[in-house]
């Protein structure tokens, strides 16, 4: 195979880089040349791939034509790896935070995060103004539950309804891959008599919450969207994350659909259905955390938990119409979480508002005490978002050629956004060169793979693969392709990528971009009965992701308009390490300025209607 | 190759292992099948390796015969990977230690070690008994440049003399592969002329010290062994470690041999040759800081630095006769040198006594001020060497099986005297099972293999690999064969092994082990010629110092005896994250009962002599 050997890049140091706006540095784009593979086309390659030799052959010729050799197998650059994105805490002096003890129970974080809430959305029910449309927030349930106007028992009732109407639809909508009525009946009526005896735990007592098929919760089996990784690896109990949730008092009310094994950004599970876009039923809801985002997006519950790995929870939000959060890798817990991977992916926030993405936060983030082996910030902030000082002198990085590398709509829609944040508040966009992008996708690609493959391989050696999808089936084959040498130069582009992110963060407190390149697109047959891979799709989708996972950023989706076929639009703004208030100040104000003008989606249930 | 696949081991979850005296669990002992490769037969496998797929079936079948496969590649475990051993900082409350200001200066923490300094060695130069044998300390030099009873320039002067001389003996010690006679005057002229002042930087102040191939420092190139490495990676400066002996006034006197790319135990170098065994020059001195060890024992420097990445700190001490110190990963800062991997290696030093081991360790450790990638202990104490109150209470974990998988002549002598030191300070031994130890030995083998070789690949593509040992050649090629699975489950391994021994160090504060499993072997024409792999020899070598460098853990390694052809054995102390003050303190009392029985070595020039 010499001949067919690619020449490596040469990386300069990342000293002589220039990252300012007239850097010399072209824009590379995602070189995308499969074609979409679904159905019969899918079985073939799935075949060819598992074909000894032969698929060693296709994989090794795969590697070359997306410039996986030229990017990473033959990469020359000094960096030393990082194999763990798990950043030492920096004093970032904030602005509007308070200091809240990081040994404080969940629900003791909870209080104190609504102590910080803005009272802007503190409207009862009944300050709705019609045609103005909001979900109803972790606040509305709680302040309905306390006054009585409504019990959690009842708002259960409508939820198993309103599921259950759901999945008979012309277009049936598959939020959940598990869901057990008499389990969220009984949790309903243990919160419905603490509000009776006058003790709820806290403003997420009783408020219904979905959780992800990737997360541990009792009574359910863990699926991770598959058929059988359930039955070789049993769940023992709930994860850490919602663990705190359940402390805090929120119904667990299923296990939400994903895309199987994660392994795509359409969200669609040929075994278990399509979650599909609230705004529009033949489309997809965005994955792997599909099904998370179609229930926040369709008003089933205020928030869910997803997990992120790349781009998981924030791309179906966004695609889904609602507010997507991943915090700093380390700061949840993942413990109780499937290993699909161990140092890209982690728990994130779902939910219809900033607000109760912050309440959710409170009561999920936190290191375990029992881990004695990561050192995780001595000091814990809280973003003020009551306070009157509106934070000032904010600077958003922008990489103009990557910023535009979307559809035009969105484009148009998240400059717009971002043109209003700046002038409303005074804030500055500051004109960047983000380097190396693409190489950046790629060495996540072989990282995921890599850390998927490994952790799956014991169960693959026995599994017959018919159980799988034909989608998750080809990408699991793909992921086994790297060697050692591959998987480390993609540690030391790690190195590199956060060293690049530093100097751009000494510009800037965020960089901004649109959180997708597109609006979501239509739900095909052969995804929903075999699995499909869309690469090119895939792509735009994932173009904005990576640097939250792969450098363990802090990042947040915030919905900020539509397409004209009314599809969401999402903007995203990734932060530095551990700066999560500043980025959900960043967020409430971008969310003050659009919430007038966001839309009710075509399936909606009103779980907190009191008619 | 289907057929060919190996039925991976199903790893018990840690909980469940019975780690006491009487478990049921087997030693498993190393199975190394390899002929001793040297001269044409090495040839004939390197061209094997290199030859395409039939290299890539060759390496196949060796994993496999090796129980790589059964070990490693399909093993069954749920542990999540720990990719750096870098551990988060435990206040262990040790016994008879001071705290030290973690930013004071190399020359600040040398004075405060001196201070720590036991006054059993502290008489002078004159004191010495008649027939007992003891090499000059950094404290004789000090006090004997302090006294003007001899000068740095007088030893710079000798020292070159004796460098020249052994050079030219009948079996040449090649202890450099560097060393330029005229930057030795210079910088014993302007050390010289400072105590003419009366004023010297330190107790280190025109102390001879030498520095291994693989660690930078100017004036010289850095090739780690080879013909070629200093031609694509030029050396631009002093490594951090050496720079902090420089600014305490230490001499460098050279760049020690070592074994071509650190690939072997035995030190032997095709290139530049034997850095002979001081105590016999027909035998190795061990490696591969081979020539570390050596100047060390000959009585050139009363200190110098090597790297250890797999014991090759404190395999060449034990075999040459003095103490080998690798502290905790991450106490002395990696930059300057050579990257041969970034998870297992790390610089350690070797010196003639405990104390001037700690003195060296004192001026290179501590964190460095601008890495702000890793987390180090906020607090740093030092051992009081000096204290009145002897430690107690100390608990040494032995396991039965492990231990005595060595020689009869080292056995005993080990035994002997660990007994002797249990007994003098009413120590206790604790017997333990330390499970895994040949996984742990194979996992460590894939991580540097595959470091290693991701390392060295941008250089190797374009290298004539004839410039390189055959020994070189063929560990290279071997160290590309794993692929990321293989990988990422030796990182598994990695954590696993960890909780391992922290559940052993619940019931001791060190773990004790012969340092090697031999005393030093012959030098074999092949290998002075051709470079020569024995893996058998190897393996009786590294058997028991793969977790100091896998899991970061501090080890230390003093003489205690010799064999009956008079060549030396040592012991092994292996502690806990950050025990480096225990550790210090167990190795000086070991030390007290074992120095007046130490011999010279028939290789030995008496720089400090003043006649």
């Amino acid at each position: 195979m010499g001949l067919l050997r690619a020449a490596g890049s040469v990386y300069k140091p990342v000293e002589e880089l220039d990252l300012g706006p007239d850097s010399k540095e072209l824009y590379v784009e995602a070189n995308i040349k499969a074609p979409i593979m679904g159905g019969f086309l899918a079985k073939i390659f799935a075949w060819t791939l598992e074909a000894g030799i032969f698929g060693t052959l296709v994989l090794y010729i795969m590697k070359r034509i997306n410039r996986v050799h030229e990017f990473i197998s033959h990469a020359k650059l000094e960096e030393p790896p990082m194999f763990v994105p798990l950043h030492p805490f920096v004093e970032l002096h904030e602005q509007e935070v308070i200091e809240i003890h990081p040994d404080a129970s969940p629900a003791e974080k909870v209080q104190r995060a609504t102590v910080c809430l803005p009272s802007t959305l503190e409207n009862s029910l009944e300050s709705l103004k019609p045609g103005y449309f909001r979900r109803w927030t972790v606040m509305d349930y709680s302040r309905a539950y306390r006054s009585g106007e409504i019990t959690p028992l009842k708002v259960a009732e409508r939820f198993i309804d309103a599921v259950r109407e759901s999945s008979r639809r012309p277009l049936p909508v598959s939020f959940f891959i598990n869901y057990d009525a008499e389990d969220i009946l009984r949790q309903a009526t243990e919160s419905t008599l603490r509000y009776e005896r006058g003790a709820p735990i806290s403003v997420l007592d009783g408020v219904p919450m979905a959780v992800k098929d990737e997360i541990d919760c009792s009574p359910y089996p863990t699926a991770g969207g598959t058929k059988w990784l359930h039955r070789v690896r049993p769940c023992t109990g709930d994860a850490c994350c919602f663990a705190r949730l359940r402390s805090c008092g929120a119904i667990l009310v299923g296990k939400s659909n994903m895309h199987e094994l994660g392994v795509t950004p359409s969200g669609t599970n040929p075994h278990y259905g399509a979650p599909r876009n609230p705004y529009d039923p033949n489309k997809i809801s965005g994955g792997s955390s599909s099904g998370s985002a179609a229930v926040v997006s369709a008003g089933l519950c205020p928030a869910a938990l997803g997990v992120d790995g790349g781009g998981s929870v924030r791309m179906p939000a966004s695609l889904s119409g609602v507010v997507g959060f991943k915090p700093t890798f380390g700061r949840i817990p993942q413990s109780g979480v499937l290993p699909l991977n161990w140092t890209v992916g982690m728990v994130g926030i779902l939910a219809g508002t900033i607000e109760d993405a912050f309440i959710v936060y409170a009561a999920v983030s936190g290191q375990l005490p029992s881990d004695e082996t990561t050192t995780l910030p001595p000091k814990v902030y809280f973003p003020l978002l009551n306070s009157t000082n509106q934070i000032s002198n904010i600077k958003l990085a922008r990489y103009g050629a990557w910023f535009n590398d979307c559809d035009e709509e969105v484009r148009l829609c998240c400059s717009n956004a971002l043109h209003f944040l700046c002038e409303r508040y005074n804030w500055k966009t500051v004109e960047v060169t983000i380097l190396e992008i693409e190489v950046m996708r790629q060495a996540h690609y072989v990282t995921i793979g890599s850390e998927c493959s490994t952790s799956l391989s014991s169960y693959l050696e026995n599994l017959d693969r018919s159980e799988m999808g034909w989608d998750a089936r080809i990408v699991v084959d793909i992921y086994g392709a790297f060697d050692s040498n591959e998987y480390i130069k993609a540690q030391k582009l790690r190195y590199r990528h956060m060293q690049i992110h530093n100097k751009i963060f000494t510009k800037a407190e965020v960089v901004v971009t649109p959180t997708t390149g597109m609006t979501a697109y239509p739900i095909s047959k052969a995804a929903l009965k075999t699995g499909e891979l869309d690469y090119i799709n895939g792509a735009n989708i994932i173009r904005y992701q990576i640097a939250g996972n792969f450098l363990g950023l802090p990042a947040i989706t915030v919905p900020v308009g539509y397409d004209k076929a009314g599809l969401p639009i999402g903007l995203q703004f990734i932060g530095k390490p551990w700066s999560e208030p500043t980025l959900m100040h960043i967020a409430l104000a971008m969310q003050a300025l659009c919430i007038t003008d966001y839309r009710k989606p075509k399936v909606f249930y009103d779980i907190l209607d009191k008619k």
